[in-house]
């Protein structure tokens, strides 16, 4: 049913019958000052018009006079002091009980001002959007990412697991999620129609997305698939428009050669471990004959840690490699040999201050339980690819039987699953 | 697609690799500490595995087994009390960041526990059921009334009115919706599938009710109306299978003479009044020549107020009428007349320590905006109507122009909207 | 889209406009004249809404008047005269083209008119009511055979199997679907939703059903299936209520045990012998470990041969069974070794005119290559059954590997495709 | 449920038993000795599996083979002689039953093929476009007139307008559905997903189809709708992608400015009729303020037309018009006042033998009931409306008060309705 009709009609009857809190509904009235009236508001009808209200207004606000409201709204609309001291005086630590109380005391209005929008029928994709502005607004204003700690507790409990539901993209699917899809690919460019055509319609070729019921053309994120005889060693002949289909049931490799996050405002909100685990299951439920799960991964770190790497004097890469990449001229890469050196070093070597992988594409699989298991230079011919990794990538590899030890090893200890190919690599490339 | 079939094959094969976490999850092992695991576990997978374990052993448990898990979820699953005791320690009164800190510090485990849950797919309606013996419990064992706010805080953000879907309910329903109509009205009993068609599929009756996607078979809420020429006097004539049928199109009053909640489980979380004024939208979207919306609704406190009124000497009703009440043997209802005054004195001036109407069914329509229109007796003759309120029911007008105002002062004065007619009625009653 | 409510508005708004051929369809006229002018109307609107009437003024008619209305219609709109002995005077024999032609100027005119009917959103179930009142009549009045030629010829081709849509029916399928197979059923009673809810919802239970995309609501014909661990010997424990019910991955027979043809207006029209094999190709692909497809099938012809076989002297029954038969009292049914005996005589010997089984049941499931298996005693307690056949029922065994060669047997032979079984319990009752 | 994998299940298992009708199927077959086999087999499953292959066997088949077996089915599928020559013996001018007796005994075998061949599921597409190959090679070879007289015959019966159901595409259209759409539009090109998404998604756009169910993704005729302010003079405001959107509650004009029917198989079986009609009470529906609805159409004979006229000495084009048209050079067109004239004479006097408007496009619209209501210059700077019409476009209005009586004086008499303007456009240019 027309939800977002409902809301309308309602307003026009409240409107005309001119009264309340609507009265007060101005057009020259600041958002800020209109929140705070949604949340002194009983009643639920006047409170949906007036939330629907303000979320028009800072959708079409200036993006400075945005940033004031999130700026005001993380300012005013802290917890209910009078409440809030009341649990501190009543506090005793190790009392569960007295803790609840100070945890619903503490709760910062701005909460409630963000389920009030939720409320709006539509608004949980308006919400989205919203959040990915205050996320860069953030970036010049850091005490705002209290306000988004609020937004992002919420997204989490409303983007749970247990509410989405996935569903296969392919040539039947509407045409405005479709759209969508080219819009929000971010790996690997969807060059219109035609590319899109082929990389949902194929046979094959599979694509599955995850959806949010409040968002039901809007995918949250999407993985795109492509189903070969043998493991990949290059992008370019996967988005080949003139590649030789197969049949699936010729099919043995399913390929995970693009995984698109779609929203900026639901940036922390992970779905990309179960998109993959949930897709695999799927795959082997069709088409049995699949033995193999990889991912074909770009490694964008690369060129930035070697660069940063040649900077210092004492640095992971060794004298030999050190000197064959100081010779390199421009944006030249290295002959193959050293550059699949070169990345099974970063990839096995490099880390974060947290443990785990530094490359962030590697962290992501690694964590899932995958294993790193071949790299491969001249493999993406891209301006990008080059840019990033002198067009190196690189195969993560699920295997059911090992993707929970995986899993474990590299969350307790960080250790990285890797086939002997890499590991050869990772030596010959540390011995120097 | 099948997601319970995911997570049984991803348990099935992750069994298989016989590891970790969920090599702990031994038959004998108490749900309780699985719960702790489950916080523990980093693993998603593992994670979800375990918590439908546990789901499952809890609606396995004997109600003394479950009560006593609820208890110890109660008191084991607090805040982390050094994160809460560092934010208490730099917390500044007024500092809304710092109140912020707080809030997210004190919050009890047992939130994220019950998020974990609402994880595996096709938990939120399992989450539902458990709350209602939750809540059952809770009168043995007021502790527990802790535990419940944290199902009620998440329930009112999840089962936020922006993620509901009004459906129509008719005679092309799935049955396996239907039965849960059946079995969910609670105000006047569905006799059968044979009483379910008429109810559902006669030309003027209709059925709306509220989904949430995670419960796509199960509605939340439900309102049944009948399409008629004239406002109704008694329910009698509206149940009844021989009733003359009239095309929609002759129709000028719409009757909402049944809302039932679906779920102890969803207690405190209200849809009401959307679901009533949604409906009526709709109502009037189909059929312009509708002019009247309006319940025909129980007096269920009625004989209740009446004993104890009669109990006290110096009770709201005047001599006159204690008398004529007073003659009364056993359950024989008083004359029509007297019937009529007393539900207007009750209706208008038993008042609930709060403010606002003492009868249940009254202060919810009024709390919506809607008036007391019309009271009548002889109107419901079956034993739960004859024991409530001596077979008397009235009628609350929903008249747009009016709801708004209504509802503000009902909500801000306690100011109940009253026909001319019960106004009389109650004045008459008053005279004593 | 609403298809008959367009008819609806479109003959409001002619109507209106009050003129030409609608101008004649007062309330009085009779409507086999109408269906003259329906055939001289050459506006497709006003012939859609000419026909409407018709139809309608046909339905309301009595017995008396839609017969004779047939009657008139068969007499009336033969072919086209003139054209007729035009295409006589130029055919020679041999000639394709002018065969053709003699063909199509021999069509009756009760064709057309038929199709014109057919135009008419949701004509094509009323259509198939009226044959059926037209089959009805016409034991009657045999000239209406005639007629009843067309319209066979018509729904042969729009009923083509290339136009139906196999369906699951389950709990989930709307209630006026699931109303339908109620009424339907013609083989086991279903007796109440309760007893449907176990025959569609039970885990091991299956129900499919062939639907027209023109009568989506309406089932053409189904078949009932139960999943067991072996072939059953009796319908009793199948159709309890108290059975123990297994897990679907338990079974390894699928038993059709009831095939229901729901319109007699569609006789002559065959969707048998595609629905069950094409609903073992179903089940074998959800559920491999299915080794066995069997039906538990009556006899309904078994005591009618008997009785008549009683009457002659020289008959197929052999004197000692002869013997044991005369000595049966009332409806006491002959000893289980006497009945299975019995029961493998008939069904493999007792043959039709045109060849084949002379029992209608074994005839179809012999006509679609299947084998006669098995012969129970005491498997059918219900007054039918006992009235039928003594309590007897039989297996026929669906064989992929066979049912080719079976059909092709007995189409071309009548050779009847048996077990040794019933070889055996043949050769036995023949001994004498 | 996928109908096309059960034949491919099906088809396996009896390949796999190798026998019977299939055996003979071998890949250097003739196809035409397939379909006698496939008339022969009283399996419905052989005879599935061989039609199905039949059918292949006709599409992969060179244009010259196919012709040839199109012309071998034309000359060898006719009647059974011998009963045809038996109901031809019995046969008396008048009798009813006698004539349908001839009628089916005449009925040529090739009827009964292609029905077999619309038993294969997914059948009635590839006879549609088999068809489409049979009017080609008709072109040719008139004797195949006589089979397409059986293709015509048959597809009336099935693509029955009771069968059909009106759509409406939008952006929300599942994409191969809408690339469908691009394929088939004939009237004014869509050039690409961008113009197509205009003209489905913008707001005061509409696209209405109409689908067979047996066809479900690919559209037989489809209309195109533009929501204006005004009667369109010209198409190319229309088509424009800068021109301004209105909201649809502004619209007071519905245009209909393109119809396609979208597959040549499908010649002589019409749809446009209905499509327009129900189409106008869809958007009445929706929109209660369109007060107008109208076509902006081409004149695709007006300069062949001309050209005619201008060869011969007694045409109806007067001296005067004669003297200015001879004058042009090359495709220059006449000055607007002069092309206007020329159109309304055309359209008004220019008669087809069979009466009725030379013109197809004014022939389908007045024979539907339209009025001539404006006609205009420079509307179609496009090569082929400049090639057509020197750039001329007429508006038909669908006026629902006269619809009928326009369309039975158009039909019974050859009357054309005309607006004032027309009509005086028309005498000024008859004047000479």
């Amino acid at each position: 049913m027309p939800e977002t009709r409902f809301i309308s009609d309602m307003f026009r009857r409240l409107a005309g019958s001119g009264l309340g809190v609507l009265g007060r509904t101005r057009a020259g009235e600041d958002p800020v000052d209109m929140c705070h009236s949604l949340l002194d508001t009983r009643s639920e009808v006047s409170g949906l018009v007036l939330a629907r209200h303000i979320l028009d207004r800072l959708e079409q606000a200036t993006p400075e006079d945005r940033r004031a409201a999130f700026s005001r709204i993380a300012a005013e609309f802290g917890p209910d002091e009078t409440r809030l001291q009341h649990a501190l005086s009543t506090y005793v630590p190790g009392d569960v009980a007295a803790a609840r109380r100070l945890h619903f005391a503490a709760e910062p209005r701005s909460q409630g001002l963000i389920r009030a929008f939720n409320r709006v029928p539509g608004a949980t994709a308006r919400l989205v959007r919203l959040r990915a502005e205050l996320l860069r607004d953030t970036r010049s204003d850091p005490a705002l990412a209290s306000l988004d700690q609020d937004f992002r507790h919420l997204f989490a409990s409303w983007f749970t697991r247990g509410f989405l539901e996935l569903r296969r993209i392919d040539w039947r699917t509407p045409a405005n999620v479709l759209e969508n899809i080219i819009t929000y690919e971010a790996v690997h460019e969807i060059r219109g129609w035609d590319d899109l055509r082929q990389r949902v319609g194929d046979p094959d070729r599979r694509l599955f997305a995850f959806f949010h019921p409040a968002m039901p053309d809007d995918p949250l994120i999407f993985v795109e698939i492509a189903l070969t005889r043998d493991i990949p060693k290059a992008i370019g002949p996967i988005l080949d428009r003139d590649r030789d289909r197969i049949p699936p049931e010729k099919a043995r490799v399913a390929v995970f050669y693009s995984i698109s996050n779609c929203h900026v405002g639901l940036r922390g909100i992970s779905f990309g471990n179960f998109l993959i685990k949930q897709v695999v299951e799927e795959l082997r439920r069709d088409m049995e004959q699949l033995a193999t799960f990889v991912t074909l991964s770009p490694v964008p770190g690369l060129r930035r840690w070697v660069g940063e790497e040649m900077q210092t004097e004492e640095g992971l890469i060794p004298k030999r490699l050190r000197k064959t990449l100081s010779e390199l001229e421009g944006d030249t890469p290295p002959d193959p040999a050293t550059l699949r050196e070169v990345t099974a070093l970063y990839l096995t070597r490099a880390h974060r201050a947290s443990g785990g992988a530094l490359d962030p594409v590697a962290h992501f699989h690694l964590g899932n339980g995958a294993i790193l298991a071949h790299a491969h230079a001249e493999a993406d011919a891209s301006p990008r690819g080059m840019a990033n990794s002198w067009g190196a990538m690189v195969n993560y590899l699920y295997d059911d039987s090992r993707i929970e030890t995986n899993h474990q090893s590299y969350a307790n200890t960080g250790d990285i699953a890797l086939s002997s190919e890499i590991r050869a690599l990772a030596s010959q490339a540390a011995k120097g």
